[in-house]
Order: C-alpha cells, then sequence, then structure tokens
C-alpha cells in the first residue's frame, strides 16, 4: 500500500479486519471525509475490495500490525481477535487504539466478561468456571444441581457466531463436549440455561471523553446461533425493560471504558433482562441503523473513535426490520436482483462482495416503515430470494 | 490497478471521472457489492481516494480509455467531458456505454440540446445560435429586439458551473464577450434573458428496458452559477407544475434515450416552466436523496445503467435541504467538526476528500424533517461553519 497524502486536517483510521464491517465502515467514512485504511487477511477480503488503502496481514504479524497502525492516528477493529501482546506493542508505541486492550479483553474472553460484569452489580445468568486442567466432576454436578439441567457450556476464548458454546444434559455430556472440542481454553465456563423468551439487543457508542448514547432497544433472532433477523425496536417491549436494557449497555461502556460502539446481546426472560454477550464494534443487531436511524452504527463507531461528537441514534420510522443473506448451495446472487428489486421497489439491499458458501453472511436487507407485518415479509421474501432459498 | 478476481456473478462499472460524483457512488455500489472503478485525472481525485481500483488518465487517451472500459461491463460518466470520439471508439468495441453518445451530446452541447428539445416541441426559452465564424451585428441586434435587452450568451461548449455564460447589455457587449472569451465553440447560443422567480430541478432515472422514474421536484438556488441549496421538494409548487416539471424531465429521458439519471434544469416563470439545462449523471440538486429519499440518484444510477429494476424515489420526510460547503481561504475543515457536530446531532455531513480553495465545492449537509426554516437555519449554519465563513 503507497499512502495517499492527507487532505486538510483529516484523520486517518485504521481498522484491524477487511470483514463486512469494515466494509460498511467505508461507507460511513466517505461521507465524512475520513480515510479509512483497513489491515485484511486477503486481498479479496470484503472490505478489502472497496477501501483504497489495503495491506495484508493473514496471521497478525507483530510489526506489520505496528507498522500499519502507524501510519493512522487511531486504530480500531472489525473483529475480537487480535492478541492482546500486539494490542500491549501499539498502546506502549503510543497509539490511539479504540476500543482499549483493558475494554476488548472482555470482548474476546467470557470468562474476564462475566468476573468484570458480576462485579459491577450488572445482571449476569449463573454462572461458574472451571480450570481447563482442572475439570472437578463434583463442581460440574453441583452446579447442574443448583440451576437445574441442562446447562450451557462455553469456551472462555475462541467462539463466535454460536461455536464454542453446547447444552449438555448432564456431567457426562459436559466431560464429553470438555474432552472432544476444537477449542483448549485456560477456562471453561458453565452458565444456566436461561429460560429466556426472546433475545435482545442493546446497542451504545461511547467517546475517549465520555459522552454515550443509546440506540432504540432491538429484538434479535438466532438461528444456529447466527443471527437472522432484527426488529427495531424490539416490539411490546416495556418502556421499564428497554430502559434498563439501554442502562445496563451504557454501565457497561462506563465500567470497561469502552470506546465505540458496544453491543450487549440479552436474554428477556419476561420479568428479568440478563446479560449475554458483548462485542465491541459495529455489531450485526445494528445493520438496521444503515437504513433505519439518523445515525448508522458505522458513524457512530467512527466519530467515537475519533473523539468527535456523537450523533443522533433515532429511528427514522416506527420500525425496522433487517434480515441477514445467509448463503446456501446456491450461486449467481445477482442474477436474484431483478426479481428482488422488480418486486420491492423499497428494499435496502446490502451484499458485502462475499462469494456464496453455504451457511455464510453473504449479507442482508433492510425494510423500513410502520407496518411491521409488511416490513417481515419483505425483508424475508427478499432475503430469502437473495440467498436462493427460493426456488423459482 | 491490478483488477481482483470478480464476486460470484456481480457485475463491475466502470466510471470515467473520479470526482465527488464517482465518490458518493462507491457508497452505493458498496451496498449493493458491486465493484465501481474509476478512470481519474490524478490518484488523490476525490473518488480515487476511496474506491479500490483506480487507473490514472489525466487527458483521455484514447488506449488506456478503452484498455479501462474492457475490463468493466458497463461504462458510465461523472461528468460530460469525455470527447465523442472516445465515446465512439468504444461502442464500436461493443462496450456498454450508458448514458450513450448520441445521448450525451446533448449534455455536451447546448446547440444540440436547444434544437433537439425544440424540435421535440419541448418548452426552452427564446434562442438562436450563431456560427463563430459568421457573426452577425444584424442578427444580434434582431435577437435583442425581438426578446428584449439584457440577453444571455452562452458557449455551446466547454461551460460548467456558471462559466461560459455572460449577461449582454448590448450589441457590443455581445461581440465583446465573444472576441474575449476563453472559449471558441462552433457555434455561440443567445437566449432571453427568462424572467424566472425561481430554478427547479427535475431528476428522472432511465434504464435501457425504459423504466423510468422521477424524483421529487427541488427549488435550487445558484449563486456565481454554482448551486448554494436544495429544498426537496420545491416550496408551494402547484401540483400542475410538478408535474409539468417531471413530464419534461421523463420525456427529455425518453426522446435522448437516456440511461441513468438525468436532471434537468428548469426555469419557473410563475405561469410557465422552460428548461434551462440537461446533466447526464448524479447531480448536485439530487444530493439530498442520499439521506432523504428512499433510493439515493447514486443508487438509481448504478441500477440504470446495469438495467436492473429501479428503487424508490420516495422522500423519507416532509423536507429535506441540502447546502453545498464551498471553500473559502480557511483550511482545517476537520477542526470545524467538533461545534457542528455537537450543536446539531442531526445533520449529515458529507464531505469530498478534497484540499479546500476559494470556491471550491468541498463537501455538503443535508437536513431531513418537516420544519422547513428549522431546517434550512441547520443546513446553513453547518455548511458555513465547514466552509469558514462563520469566524468565531
Amino acid at each position: 500500500m503507497t499512502a495517499l497524502p492527507r487532505v486538510d486536517d483529516f484523520p486517518v483510521v485504521g481498522m484491524i479486519g477487511g470483514g463486512q464491517l469494515a466494509r460498511m465502515t467505508q461507507q460511513a467514512a466517505i461521507a465524512l471525509g475520513i480515510e479509512l485504511r483497513v489491515l485484511a487477511a486477503t486481498d479479496t477480503d470484503s472490505a478489502a475490495r472497496a477501501i483504497r488503502g489495503v495491506s495484508i496481514d493473514p496471521i497478525y504479524d507483530p510489526e506489520l500490525v505496528l507498522a500499519f497502525a502507524q501510519e493512522c492516528d487511531v486504530v480500531t477493529f472489525d473483529h475480537e481477535h487480535v492478541p492482546q501482546s500486539i494490542l500491549a506493542d501499539l498502546v506502549g508505541c503510543g497509539i490511539h487504539v479504540r476500543p482499549g486492550p483493558t475494554a476488548l479483553l472482555c470482548a474476546q474472553d467470557k470468562y474476564e466478561m462475566r468476573k468484570t460484569l458480576a462485579a459491577a452489580g450488572l445482571p449476569v445468568p449463573q454462572w461458574v468456571s472451571l480450570p481447563h486442567d482442572e475439570i472437578s466432576r463434583d463442581e460440574i454436578a453441583a452446579f447442574g444441581e443448583k440451576v437445574g439441567w441442562p446447562i450451557v457450556v462455553k469456551t472462555s476464548v475462541g467462539g463466535y457466531d454460536g461455536r464454542g458454546v453446547w447444552i449438555a444434559e448432564d456431567v457426562e455430556s459436559v466431560e464429553k463436549i470438555i474432552r472432544e472440542s476444537p477449542y483448549q481454553p485456560p477456562v471453561w465456563l458453565l452458565e444456566e440455561k436461561v429460560p429466556f423468551i426472546r433475545e435482545l439487543a442493546a446497542q451504545v457508542a461511547r467517546s475517549p471523553h465520555g459522552q454515550a448514547l443509546a440506540y432504540p432497544v432491538v429484538q434479535t433472532t438466532q438461528t444456529n446461533g447466527i443471527c437472522t433477523e432484527v426488529i427495531a425496536p424490539a416490539p411490546d417491549l416495556s418502556d421499564d425493560a428497554a430502559i434498563e436494557s439501554q442502562r445496563i449497555a451504557l454501565k457497561i461502556a462506563q465500567v470497561l471504558e469502552v470506546t465505540g460502539m458496544l453491543a450487549v446481546e440479552l436474554f428477556d426472560t419476561g420479568d428479568r433482562i440478563l446479560i449475554n454477550e458483548l462485542a465491541m464494534r459495529p455489531h450485526n443487531s445494528g445493520h438496521w441503523t444503515i437504513d433505519g436511524a439518523n445515525t448508522s452504527q458505522f458513524e457512530n463507531h467512527l466519530r467515537a473513535v475519533l473523539d468527535l461528537p456523537l450523533g443522533s441514534p433515532a429511528a427514522l420510522a416506527p420500525y425496522s426490520v433487517m434480515v441477514n443473506v445467509l448463503g446456501t448451495d446456491k450461486t449467481n446472487t445477482y442474477a436474484a436482483y431483478r426479481h428482488v428489486m422488480a418486486r420491492d421497489p423499497r428494499i435496502k439491499i446490502h451484499m458485502y462482495g462475499k462469494e456464496p458458501r453455504a451457511g455464510r453472511k453473504l449479507g442482508h436487507v433492510t425494510a423500513v416503515g410502520s407496518d411491521l407485518p409488511e416490513l417481515l415479509e419483505r425483508a424475508h421474501h427478499a432475503a430469502d430470494y437473495l440467498a436462493g432459498v427460493i426456488d423459482e
């Protein structure tokens, strides 16, 4: 990558990771006149296809990461996988890393996250940790008895999009999961299987000087651990529950000193809101904001990491529905555009420049308006058609 | 430029010209998963900074243009300045050039435009042409007498943003303008100075298979020939006048077989609508559509040149106000972000990655809502502050 001369006094933002989150951040960077560079794993990563300043580093080579970061005014991320040792190096070199390593640790390590949030008095499911080297049958049995079987088994590090999470019916299943797992984390987590009626997500943006704001709380639907549908705002959510969800997310952002976007995935049990997972970056639950909010999560992530005043998170319409386009065994997605666009001139299509593959997040669609059943029908039809699920 | 392998069956669109129109088209291309490449004059053109596939050609070298075009599925433009001979070469090589050379001629040559539109029975100001080699005092005098002095003198080719247009008080002024002009067109135009009460613009999108749609008609304000403010829709415009304006633009698109976006600048005399100028590309009068319409002019330009079904042009709110950020002698535009963003969390900022220079279009801001006076105040304050006009 040959660096271009800067424009006036505009900053350069470096994003580590070249996925669709970086790609969509580029749309916001273009509007703000900010140069976004990415450190991508390959030349054909989703974001690498749509950004001028691309550096390639498939393995987080410390020297390559540092060289990339030193050319940027601030470094941020489209995922949580950068090793803490590299983050420490960057901070040691005086680079603005946002969010910082301490905050990111709680997005990388679910054990750290549970400990920190529990210590802050935040509502988390009942949990216990098991050091990988000292798995105790008695502890497993006692925990299962306490919270009731089945329970949830999680790797503390390495999982994402539902990977690294299992349901166990008894002590033997827990042992088998741990024994056969592809993950070898230092610590395992056991958690109660929360009897939720639905999942929610609360997104907030927070800047280094401490400004923070909350987006409308959304309802998310996961299928096989992958987010498939988001409704903004969450239908039939009481004001109390919405405010409690936003309060939890704002409190987490403050306690962890998050800079940038924070997404908090929540369980709604009907009478309680419990914290499930965290992500410190733009998040699938906020894709609706591109078309449905005054300021997208991508623009507010940029504003936050640049310590600029944040933009209004207000919704533009009563409802937005976002549905992911998940790859099937079909290709020729573009050929589906004719039908989808002709059928629905108002649907908003977002495709990520990724080769189709079964289960892969290839894009998403958003429908914005006031008639929720109609929006759901339109968004699901478009997403299914683009994915090749509907065979016509 | 090293071409990346294609994604699935997605097309590659090439845009000739690397200005802000290409830059903003990139935002739409990212959403649609389409690879946009630009042929820019320099490596630091507005769009060249924000797009992966950049080729450089400062002079429209026929071989470079052809080589660029041959790698793309369709070629389009962010300006009207590509010579007809090159366009003919491209078409001769089987390249999809949209809009095509015949349509573009009417955006390049005001004499061709006036002739064609008048022949189609469309409402144009009174006009006469003067061959550059046969300027006749008698003809000038007769025309001035017929329509009343002062009159408008225009070069048929080469002008833009108010350049190449003069007001003349008498025959001698006309002769002086022609004698001293930097333009040496084959034909000069004399036109009546239309007693307009305001200027309007009607934008339509039209695709090769003939689908066409019209955006809401807007009111535009020019200062020194440069667009400075756009209100969408035009306030207090009668339904009849709005429909007539859209009818004119749709008819022009049909008659000229335009593909892509067409902007028609119009004079509103209070009782008549007259055609002023044409642009066959996304246009400053349509920048409000990024934030204020269901489908932006940039997305519909891409859809149209790709022969995809067009997206809804419906406005998202009762009013959108767009104000251009025109350069002054001030720099440090980014430093102004703090004030502008803190004062107005809802203002939408679009900066083009261009070095500040007096009179240069550096960006624009858009305010969307229902209270027109408030939107005007917010948009003008933000634009003035970003431009450095307000000295605080």
